[in-house]
């Protein structure tokens, strides 16, 4: 039995150390799920200290992390760019990928990971984890259940002020690394969140503005994004206290989400430092300015959104799950915050079809 | 003293008695500032009733009422598309006029208003209350003492459920008569907002959708207000219980306003059911995970929207006051309308110069 139990854990490695790596680990080193075994980044110390803090093994070389036979995925929260050449080298190696947001933001590079995984068969996981947020889900539940009636408009914003501390030369200021600036490393969370709720948008304008004086990237984006029935506001702002919110608006009801954004890397507490309101009309009258409304909080059971998505990877690649954003969901959403750059750029309405078709392989 | 107190309240008579004009009345007619003195409508039983209620006179024709020389001026509730020869003909008669908004959506009657009160001299006021809310004068101040630090992005919503109970033939279900429907009824309120916080657009995009089976009208509009540093998004929802919201993201704070629309036409008491709450950083640090936002309400000292802006209105005529939105706002409001309707059917984006060149004299 106790055989048994330690290969029903799937047993990954981290690739990629950074920040982000760690917040990860934290979310995921004490599941039943998934087994954390060895970890890799070229910067040694980062690794030893990596190795230390969370109990795993690690290796000198990717080469060598992905050549062991006791590895079966990775997650990798390497720089955006270095997505592309670390996802075919574990393809090549048979070793499944869960990768953070956004997938790729090079046409070339999105291209390059989808051959991979098509060709390998691996399990393939990107790391969209704000759908999980309880509220995230608990809208999704509205819509479908009709309490919201039919929806006609929804706000989605992600902000944070880290365009006010970019340096020069941070990847995240070059408009190629980081297309529309808060748009690929925030708003693409919310873009997730909306095709969650409302499907692949049809097409996209945008206005976008910069900001910091020594720095290319865009600070400042807000986008329209068209739906068969909704029309949606994307606004993401790397100049102004964190902020993620979402406003929904059905017929019978409207939801309001706010997220204490200081909590968005505690995932365990993530939901507890949420909260989702409900108006309606709860007195109603033909006399329109006797109609009163009624604002509830709706109640939310906490869930932990980074480690939820580790654990389904491994559990998919258990065969014990389904991923629930594999790469075409990835895709799609670089697709939208393509659509949304271009929409910026060019000054004019994007289709998002026209990025999809660009995008495929 | 007695006779000079009496003259000194300026001397007002209400045109059009329906549901607004009586709220407006409501509003004023207690006032130290303004006397109610006579009304009109063409509607008998309407008018003996608005004049019992309000305990005015009452006058069997719009040109008797302005033949008198008790009648400083008018407060116009007329249907939008009566403004323009109600104006005309208040201005030849030498009275002052007060009307509500929009001055007027057609591009000639905007031009007519123009030349009849240019040509007369009259005092004009257009009843953009909104901008009187507490929380909306909040927001300028907080904007203007630099507490914000330098704002980058605003979202203002206007949305309620009227579109819901639209019937075949209402003139709101006409786009000629209410361009962008709920824009033209509720947006234009969030227009006048943004116009009194960071002064007219430079250009919009937008995005509408249909949604009532059998109204020709769009029930629900997005736009893209673009300013030099600012990227705004209005948005107005005729499909959804009330909503009167607006985020103002700054460098330092941002600010979330709401207002509980149950209590939008209790001009009283509509203040004390709204709150404004301010967000900021307030333990900061160098890792930008330990950095913990505090979320704070701001006091509001209640005001009366309706009831200021005819008071002022009538301090205006009395030369004790200067008139905050004149003409020249209500047109400016008017063409960000147009230009947002424009931008909504042919798809592209519309500079607001073009429509104030079209509209202007």
């Amino acid at each position: 039995m106790g055989g048994t139990k330690v290969s029903a854990r799937a047993r990954l490695a981290a690739v990629g150390l950074g920040r982000w790596g760690r917040i990860m680990a934290s979310a995921y080193v004490n599941s039943e799920a998934v087994e954390l075994v060895s970890c890799f980044s070229r910067d040694a110390e980062r690794r030893g200290r990596f190795a230390a803090d969370y109990g795993c093994g690690e290796d000198e070389s990717l080469e060598a992390l992905l050549a062991r036979e006791d590895i079966d995925g990775v997650v990798v929260t390497v720089p955006n760019d270095q997505h592309a050449p670390v996802i075919e080298a574990a393809a090549r190696a048979g070793k499944h990928v869960f990768v953070e947001k956004p997938v790729a933001v090079q046409v070339e590079h999105v291209k390059r990971i989808q051959r991979a995984v098509a060709e390998s068969g691996i399990v393939f996981a990107c790391g969209h984890s704000a759908r999980r947020l309880a509220g995230v889900r608990e809208m999704r539940r509205s819509l479908d259940s009709g309490e919201l009636g039919t929806p006609s408009m929804v706000e989605a914003v992600f902000s944070n002020e880290r365009g006010l501390e970019l340096r020069e030369g941070d990847w995240r200021g070059d408009p190629a690394q980081s297309p529309g600036g808060p748009l690929t490393q925030l708003g693409i969370h919310q873009i997730d969140n909306l095709n969650y709720l409302f499907g692949v948008p049809t097409r996209v304008v945008g206005v976008g503005r910069k900001g910091a004086p020594r720095v290319a990237n865009t600070m400042v984006v807000g986008a329209l994004l068209e739906y068969d029935d909704v029309v949606g506001f994307l606004g993401t702002d790397w100049l102004t206290p964190g902020a993620f919110t979402m406003d929904l608006y059905g017929t019978r009801a409207r939801l309001r989400y706010e997220l204490d954004f200081s909590w968005w890397s505690d995932s365990a507490d993530t939901d507890a430092h949420a909260r989702l309101i409900k108006v309606h009309i709860e007195s109603d009258s033909d006399d329109p300015d006797a109609r009163i409304l009624s604002e509830q909080p709706v109640q939310l059971a906490a869930r932990n959104h980074l480690r939820e998505e580790v654990e389904e990877f491994g559990r998919a690649l258990r065969g014990q799950a389904q991923v629930e954003v594999g790469l075409s969901s990835a895709v799609a959403n670089v697709a939208v915050v393509l659509a949304t750059a271009r929409a910026i750029e060019q000054g004019r309405a994007v289709d998002i079809a026209e990025l999809q078709s660009e995008l495929s392989i």
